[in-house]
């Protein structure tokens, strides 16, 4: 891999912010919401910033990047697919959770649903997160699509993926702004007390989360390269020794050899969409 | 170029939804919100989020494809730079009107500046706008700057100008949730009265322009070809010729040549942050 020493700052910083984020939402609500619980008061709304964070923003974005981890690149193809798509079901989990545990806050208290920008976006986001999951697991996970469609619908995939992911976090922005001017009442958000600074703190660290997760996903010195001859190309022999004791780990699936061969990749290349935006 | 009528379905669409943005916002401010004015007042304020979707969602979103259009490519770079490079600046001196209409607006009416997340992102955002924008110019649009600098940073450049677009888009979301909220007291913005529906309607097409224009420019088909032997390329002959009556359209730059020769694209390709998120 080009560039491996910076690849790898990225990957720890994005992890830890990533990370910090999760542990910001956990504090917020921990420390000044009032906690965690699924009573229908507070507490059960809560669960929502922190799932939103957990799933839809650290999860998805560690499945969108995690082609990207060059100590994988000796693991089939089907077993990255699965993990992918396997974050990608749990982050959705996580979401439609974090959307119960509002729809019932809202209905215990008499509080309309749905009249939001951040409640429009935020609904949309998640049925086509959904959608998406069905259609990469129908198209790419199960061996039944034509290879003339996977390659076609990849440039698709790989953009309607990100544009999901930065969607989540325009609209977990709107969520803070709405839920720190309904919250924060003596002293306002305007006072600029802790909570309101701590929490806007937050939003910056999911910006920047995103920025890295799209940066690294996007650039294709750091792409995973076909699957032939993989095992010279990986830097990182330990950890490629490790992945092989994995059942699948070797067993590249047919159809994979025929979506990552060169001629297949060529195609990808000329189609119109070509595949310079893949994360796959 | 590939997927001509495609790119043409995206542009005519992208520039529709953009030019409806600008409209709504329009009669937002217009219809509901007290119109415009230069008072210290609401009035003042309004110009806001019309000048910010004029100039830093509309008029950059035409600044970031402007490469892209096919009837440009028989016109030099040099010429294109500087387009892309106007239309950048005139997007920032909006930003910047739209910036002093509401640091006026706040300390007319003694309201705290700075305190939400919308205005911290804000205002770095601006403020990355502009510093994007001389770093731009000195060294892709002045003759100084040697060409592995050029190469170097153009994937930086690209990647830098899309993020500071989508996070213009994801502050327009925290400022439309502000204004909502604070605006609409009777009945409130819950009760999805009339403004509260069309400028959450607003905030879908920004959202729908911004995912038309990222995919326009991340799509590396509709990308500009090297400037060598386009006349053939250009599939508007008509367009084409117009434009040769632009002084500068066939006068392609000394520093343009380099960059552009297939040697200074092959170096870029190979590069460590190779070009394929290139704008340029």
């Amino acid at each position: 891999m080009e560039g491996y020493k910076t690849f790898l700052a990225f990957l720890v910083s994005s992890l830890l912010l990533g990370f910090l984020g999760v542990i910001f939402t956990l504090v917020w609500v921990l420390h000044w919401q009032g906690g965690l619980g699924w009573d229908g008061g507070a507490a059960e709304f809560n669960w929502h910033p922190v799932l939103v964070t957990a799933g839809l923003i650290f999860i998805q974005g560690i499945a969108i990047i995690v082609y990207r981890l060059p100590w994988t690149w000796n693991c089939s193809k089907l077993l990255m697919k699965c993990i992918h798509a396997g974050l990608h079901l749990t982050a959705l989990i996580f979401a439609i959770v974090a959307l119960v545990a509002v729809f019932d806050f809202h209905n215990a208290k008499n509080i309309p649903n749905l009249y939001s920008l951040h409640s429009w976006i935020g609904l949309t986001v998640v049925i086509l997160y959904g959608l998406q999951l069905v259609l990469g697991v129908s198209i790419y996970l199960l061996p039944f699509a034509p290879n003339s469609l996977r390659v076609a619908l990849l440039p698709v995939h790989v953009y309607s993926g990100l544009l999901i992911f930065v969607t989540v976090i325009a609209t977990a922005f709107m969520g803070i702004t709405e839920k720190l001017i309904f919250s924060l009442k003596d002293p306002p958000y305007s006072k600029m007390p802790p909570e309101g600074i701590f929490v806007n703190t937050f939003g910056l660290i999911i910006l920047v989360f995103g920025g890295l997760v799209v940066w690294m996903v996007t650039n294709p010195a750091w792409k995973r390269p076909p699957d032939h001859g993989m095992k010279s190309i990986s830097p990182n022999v330990a950890a490629s020794e490790e992945c092989s004791t994995v059942t699948e780990c070797s067993n590249t699936d047919k159809s994979d050899v025929e979506f990552n061969n060169e001629t297949a990749r060529k195609r990808a290349l000329k189609g119109d969409e070509a595949g310079q935006r893949s994360t796959m």
